[in-house]
């Protein structure tokens, strides 16, 4: 664990809105909390040594097999497995991106590979080249980053990359890769596999890679419940995919992993998903809205983003002073994001919230410019 | 994670009374259900990355600088994180005991050698041989186990290990090391790390490696408030030991490990000590009731312990026989404890219970034998 990350309230008191994290925080937790409560003696006793029987409940509502489905304690731990268990293998990871693919990579001594998301072309927005080649260095330099890419189709080789890791929707950008890429350059690499961290997935209207499609033997989709259920304090996410390549997997966890009331909570939730349904198209709306009010103050660049987190960037100032800025003196929370690889210190991130809380900050940001 | 545990209550339905597990099942947790219950709106948050803050708050009840504890999802993770810190080490394992330092070391590429642990002989009971000899894979031959062995105090050679892991007391034996010969092993090897999980240090009136003692450089204590507080379900356990070592397994942590009802469990629990006093007296005097009565009952063994567990051994049937019989016609659950190295088909562990509770067991165990 090398890097910073979002949702860092418990550094301060009195946070009033949080954009910082990309949990969406609306859902009525009520009838959870009640269930939780009227389960607490579940304490008491051990979780079972791996929670099988939530892998039989989640394997039969995606129509796969148990031995398709690992649960984790939160789907960082499902990122650490697979890493553990490919130790050593060569990686490409798909950057800007959430900074535990390479922490986890780095510590399983992975050789590891940037592929690159295009910040703001709408034409070529990502870039998935499962050919091997040297990694530079150039921890903060967005602008190698940003020229066009070719997308890479070729057939594997000698020097392809054995896992490619890749976020989708991705994180801090938003973004999606168009459904027929991503299948094609899955089939197109059969040797290569590719690590689909799907966590945003509630937060798009885009088709992504299914669970059932993902019967080829080369994709492992990472989910997480602490994202769709607003429930980040339980830790809770699991992995979908070949039985094969989870079997390899199955053999790096530890027993008791994750906790009896994340357990618990799984359960409810489950069984109680339609207390948790989003309206997409207006949080969609809503995201398209924040993104045009933001891009016409000065200064303010908003990138593309498919899901209500948008990364923007802002210019004569830091993000880091912006953040302090707002913290200190409206109790609102964003994302300084200049610690992801390929990003500067101007790059924050905000997770679209209530129009009222959204106005809020526009209002302040507008001001504040003037 | 290899092998099978003790409080498999998730197996069946109906389980009246739980010797099975090692965690003392008498607390009133009244108090801590309701703390959980008021702030439940904490899951709606990530945890902190590390949960340093509890971490803090641990080192100075201990009187240590907080770089010098790890809080971890469980005392399990402890293991593993150690493990995977010093991989491909030589460990000695003193043996039979709680078999997640074996699967742990054995995932982590260390090279493994067992001491062990002498059942039944008051004058030797333990074996620290920390010169290195090749393993002996008779995983079930108790028997060559149980011969007399020399403890070694010798110096360090290229051939001494790196690692001593031991349970302390032990379990499922109960065993505890006299405190002047572990100390002197300790000092007499400093070039090996002792790996001391004193997850059972509640549950003894004999004396221990104490946690400021363990300045020493090559001590790691592990701790489990799970067992302390009997709150299995939450995960939650520590390391304590050398600033050095620790930043080394420091940097094999995954983020948001430990989850926030864990965490606000434990500063609730720490702050509420006295309402989980045990009266220890009391029930080692119950331990020894209990064992003398199951001695008594014929083809019963019982080990010698300094806790509330207590390790046994039928003739004429087996430990799995046995623990059938008694959830499927009392709702009673023991501890199968041939899993552990060294042990065979007819050893159970139990742990003591209320008189009433094990008065129940061992009517049943003296009817059954008639």
């Amino acid at each position: 664990m090398l890097s910073g990350h979002g949702d860092d309230t418990y550094k301060y008191k009195d946070i009033r809105i949080n954009f910082s994290s990309n949990v969406y925080n609306h859902f009525c937790h009520d009838g959870l909390y009640a269930h939780l409560a009227s389960r607490m003696d579940c304490i008491r006793n051990y979780p079972p040594p791996t929670p099988f029987e939530l892998e039989k409940e989640i394997a039969s509502l995606h129509g796969i097999s148990p031995d398709e489905v690992i649960v984790t304690n939160g789907a960082t731990e499902a990122i650490y497995l697979i890493a553990q268990a490919f130790s050593e293998y060569t990686s490409q990871i798909l950057q800007p991106t959430f900074t535990e693919y390479e922490d986890a990579c780095r510590l399983y001594g992975h050789e590891i590979g940037d592929g690159c998301w295009v910040l703001g072309d709408s034409g070529q927005q990502y870039r998935i080249n499962a050919e091997s080649q040297s990694r530079k260095e150039n921890k903060n330099s967005a602008s190698s980053r940003l020229s066009v890419p070719k997308t890479s189709h070729q057939h594997p080789s000698p020097n392809t990359y054995q896992l490619i890791w890749l976020c989708n929707p991705n994180n801090p950008t938003g973004q999606v890769i168009p459904k027929p890429i991503l299948e094609s350059a899955i089939a197109s690499h059969p040797d290569t596999i590719f690590i689909i961290d799907e966590s945003y997935a509630p937060f798009t209207m885009q088709p992504l890679v299914s669970t059932s499609m993902s019967g080829a033997k080369n994709v492992l989709l990472l989910h997480s419940m602490t994202k769709e259920f607003a429930i980040p304090g339980l830790r809770l996410g699991y992995i979908t995919g070949s039985a094969a390549l989870l079997s390899r997997v199955r053999k790096c966890r530890m027993p008791w992993a994750v906790n009896q009331l994340a357990i618990e909570a799984a359960h409810y939730l489950l069984a109680h998903k339609s207390d948790y349904t989003l309206d997409l198209p207006a949080l969609m709306a809503e995201r398209e809205r924040m993104a045009r009010e933001l891009s016409d103050i000065d200064g303010v660049t908003v990138y593309p983003s498919d899901t209500h987190i948008l990364l923007c960037r802002i210019e004569g100032t830091t993000a880091a002073k912006l953040k302090d800025y707002l913290v200190n003196n409206y109790g609102i929370l964003i994302r300084d994001a200049s610690n992801f690889r390929g990003l500067d210190e101007h790059y924050f991130r905000i997770a679209v919230q209530t129009p009222e809380e959204d106005n809020q900050l526009l209002n302040i940001l507008k001001e504040w410019r003037n």
